[in-house]
């Protein structure tokens, strides 16, 4: 039994979901261990993690969609602007979501479902470099 | 130290709440495993895990409507409708809650608090089996 | 390879943020384990976890008025009122949120980022004592 970690670092262009699936994959088969737990975490309070859909695009813009109607940008009530009129809701959208995502490992594989990917929610308008803590435990 | 995995398929019949605790309680116990964390990873974007309260039936029926008001089959909205309009709904809805769940394990038994049940929450209106993996690391 | 466990205990005093970053970094440090997993996992339905920002206290109040408006007490639509106008609201909040979290640790410190805290977020209006277990995993 032994761990293997790792830093990913993703960059994105504004709101919305980026696909990580194949980087992570790449990451778990190098590390030579062929069954375990994968724990993904990201680093940052305005940007998630999310397991969706992998087949339709469409299926990522009415999720942005939905999140920016149910946590709108305008919205007066915010105490917390100071950093811009998306921060307040890129909080509440990442307390929404997942910081964190755990998946089992078979076969140096993570054990997604046929249609299941890993994505990075970013919740900022500006560009960003966002890290993921990647840590796997097995054998 | 030691792991052990197994995949649990439920079937359901329509949108709602699905009680597993038995089932898991009874492969943790199988295992041999004395104490460790479990994790409980669903391969599906339409179904998803919650941990809830066991007692009273009514607050998985206020759960289903709450969820059902905050995301509407109805809204015209949704680009993605090629697989019914319980889809889009249904990939939202998992955003929202959990595609995995870990819960450390004590005796041979996942250590939930005394009102909490593990469930599966259905998204779709069709009967569907959906298939959970767990995954147990510990000794 | 190694395992520790511990329950943490929180006193809360209504609804909103409670800040346990330093009681968890404390226990990791005291553990020995210097690598690995960590999870903390909220043994009620009616308080959850969260990861946020620790710098602007205004995040938190932001966080609790956004869920205040989106889970109404008030609501004539609850089934389960028998606990109380605040609980059915508060299984909906546990729901939306997180039950458990996992952290990776390394050097014997949780790889949080530089703006992340760990909070317990209470969603009854009472005082309460809430139990947080505990595991780490690693060597």
């Amino acid at each position: 039994m032994r761990q293997a970690s790792h830093t990913l670092t993703l960059r994105t262009t504004g709101k919305g979901l980026y696909e990580c699936t194949p980087e992570v994959a790449a990451w778990v088969r190098s590390s030579g261990i062929e069954s375990g737990l994968l724990t993904l975490f990201v680093q940052h309070t305005s940007a998630s993690l999310l397991i969706q859909e992998n087949a339709d695009p469409d299926v990522r813009a009415d999720l942005e969609d939905f999140f920016a109607r149910l946590v709108p940008e305008a919205s007066a009530s915010y105490r917390h602007r100071s950093e811009g009129p998306d921060d307040m809701p890129a909080h509440v959208r990442s307390a929404l979501t997942q910081t964190q995502l755990s998946i089992p490992v078979n076969a140096a594989v993570p054990a997604l479902g046929t249609w299941q990917g890993i994505f990075l929610f970013e919740h900022r308008r500006a560009p960003n470099q966002r890290r993921i803590m990647l840590h796997l435990i097995g054998g």
